[in-house]
C-alpha cells in the first residue's frame, strides 16, 4: 500500500573522517522515500528549486517514486552544509539555507489521496498538520520531529502528536519531549500525548519500540532491535530517516499491521539505516538490492536471538 | 563448577535521585559473587577489615559463598562514598579509601584450587596477574578492569590481557583501551591483545560480545543483547559487576561453552544487572529466586525476538 511522505529535499554538503562530498541529493523526504521504496510505492511531496535537474529527479524515477507532488518554485533548494569530524553520533551544522523551504506551503496532487499511510518527516509542526487534515482517512501516520520543534514550537508540535499513529524520535529528543531522563517514564508521557507508539533511536545501540496499553496493535509493550556494529561508518547523514523509511515502508507492505509486523519492522529500520552509514549521501540507499536488505535483516536476526 | 573471584569487598555510602544509604555491602567481588551465586558455587578472595562483621559475612554464608579465601586484616575495609544525583550512568565519587586494600595480596586457599573458572574483578591489574598464575590450570578465566588501570597502569595491564579468555568491559574503556572511537575496531584491537571474547557493556543499550575468529568457542562473532528498560534505576552502583556475575555464573553452570551458552550467558548478565539496580546496594541481589531470575531472562528474549 502506498505511503505519501513529506519533508524535506536538499541538497548536503557533508564532511566526515571518511572524505567529503558537495552538495549531494539529501533531505528527510529522500532517505525516507529511497529507504521505503524497497518495500512500497512511494510518492512525495516536497518543493525542490531550479538547481533540481534531471538528474536528482532520476534518483527518485530509478525507484519508482512518485514525484508529482514536489513542486518546482524559483530559487534554490534547501542547502545544509554539516561536519562530523569530532564525534560521529552528532553533526556540526555549518550552514542551513531553507531558499524556496522557507515559503513551503505543501500542496498534495489528487493522486497521493487514496494512500493508506502517511509519514510527516521532520518540518515545522504546523506544516505536518496541515498535510495530516487533508488526508483525515489514512489508516496510519507516522511522523519525526527534532529538538528545535520541541523546544520553540511546542504547541503546534503537541497539535501533530494528537493525529499521530507512531512517532519516531531520537534519546534526546523522546526525553527533551517528556522532561524525564528514564526512558520508560518518558515513553509513557510522549503516548499520553497521542501517539499510539513511539520509536526511540538510540543511533549506534539500536531502538526501541514502546506501544500503549490501548494501542491498535495489541501485544508487547516494548521491542528492542539492534544497530549493526558497522567498521565504518562514512556518513550518518540520513540515518534516521532511513530507519524510518525502512520501518514505515515495510509496515505499509503488511496486510496488516499485527505486533508481530512492528517487530519485524523495526529490524527492517535498522537494516535501511546500517546500509545508509556505509556510503556519502544516498549513495549506498539508490544501489540495493531487496536480496542484500533480506539478507541483512537475517543478519540482525542472528545478531540478537538465542538460537 | 566453581568459580574463584578476586576483588573487592568493601562499604559503600550511595546517594542516587532515589535516596541515600550509608555503609552498605558492597565491592565488586561481593555484587560479582551475590550475582553468580543463582548459578553455581562461589569461592571470594578479598581482605577486609575488622568493620566487617558477623552480618556481612551471613549476607555470603545465605548464598553458599565460599569466604574462607576473606582474609581478616587490622584497620577498616574498604571504603566508597559516591552518588549519581546529576547523571545516573556515571557515579560522582566523593571519597575512595582503600584502607587495608592498600596492602591486599591475594593469598589462594587450598581449598579453592580446583576451581575451573576464574573471574579476576576490577583490581590492580599486578594483583589480578599474581592470582591468575598461581591458578595456571583453570578451564576459562574472565577479568574486568577499569579507566584508571588502563590509562596509568597499561603495561601491567596487557600483562594480564594475554592471560585472559573474556574480557569484560564498557565502551568508554573498550575505546580507551584500543584508541579507537569505533566499536567493532575497538574490539578486534582488544582482542589482539590476548583475549578470544570482549564483552562491552552499553548500560542502559545492553552490551556487545565479540568473539576472535580462532576462539574456543566458534560461531558468531557478534552478539548483542538488552538492557532491561527499567521505570526506575534506584541505584546503578555495582550493575557492571552482577552483570559479569551472572554471565560467568551461567557459563560456569553449563557442561559445555558452547556458542549458545555464550548468548544465554549475556543474556543472564543483562537480567542480573538490571535486579542489581532496583533496590539499593546488593539488596535486590541478596533475595532473588531463579524462578524470577527465569522469568526475566524470558522476559528479555520477548524484549528482542521477533517471534
Amino acid at each position: 500500500m502506498a505511503i505519501t511522505v513529506v519533508g524535506s529535499v536538499a541538497f548536503d554538503s557533508i564532511e566526515t573522517p571518511a572524505g567529503k562530498r558537495e552538495r549531494c541529493l539529501g533531505g528527510a523526504a529522500t532517505y525516507f522515500s529511497l529507504a521505503a521504496s524497497y518495500f512500497t510505492d512511494v510518492r512525495v511531496i516536497a518543493v525542490v528549486g531550479e538547481d533540481f535537474g534531471r538528474r536528482q529527479e532520476a534518483v527518485f524515477q530509478a525507484h519508482n517514486i512518485d514525484t508529482l507532488g514536489i513542486e518546482r518554485a524559483k530559487g534554490k533548494s534547501f542547502f545544509w552544509e554539516g561536519s562530523y569530524l569530532e564525534d560521529l553520533n552528532e553533526a556540526k551544522t555549518h550552514i542551513t539555507d531553507l531558499n524556496v523551504f522557507a515559503a513551503f506551503d505543501p500542496k498534495i496532487p489528487d493522486s497521493y489521496r487514496d494512500s493508506e499511510f502517511l509519514f510527516l518527516a521532520n518540518i515545522d509542526p504546523v506544516l505536518q498538520r496541515r498535510v495530516r487534515e487533508q488526508m483525515p482517512d489514512v489508516k496510519l501516520v507516522a511522523g519525526d520531529t527534532m529538538n528545535y520543534w520541541i523546544k520553540d514550537h511546542r504547541e503546534a508540535l503537541l497539535e501533530v502528536l494528537k493525529g499521530l499513529d507512531i512517532l519516531l524520535i531520537n534519546d534526546t529528543e523522546a526525553r527533551m519531549l517528556a522532561g524525564s531522563n528514564n526512558l520508560i517514564q518518558a515513553a509513557h508521557s510522549v503516548l499520553a500525548l497521542g501517539p499510539e507508539a513511539l520509536v526511540v533511536k538510540h543511533g549506534e545501540y539500536g531502538a526501541t519500540l514502546f506501544q500503549g496499553a490501548d494501542s491498535k496493535v495489541h501485544g508487547a509493550s516494548c521491542f528492542r532491535a539492534p544497530a549493526l556494529p558497522l567498521e565504518e561508518v562514512v556518513d550518518p547523514t540520513g540515518a534516521g530517516d532511513s530507519f524510518a523509511g525502512g520501518f514505515f515502508g515495510y509496515l505499509a507492505s503488511q496486510p496488516e499491521q499485527t505486533p508481530a509486523a512492528f517487530r519485524r519492522a523495526m529490524f527492517y529500520g535498522g537494516v535501511m539505516g546500517s546500509f545508509a552509514c556505509e556510503r556519502f549521501g544516498t549513495e549506498r540507499l539508490q544501489k540495493l538490492t531487496r536480496e542484500e536488505i533480506d539478507e541483512r535483516f537475517i543478519l540482525f536476526r542472528e545478531l540478537t536471538h538465542l538460537d
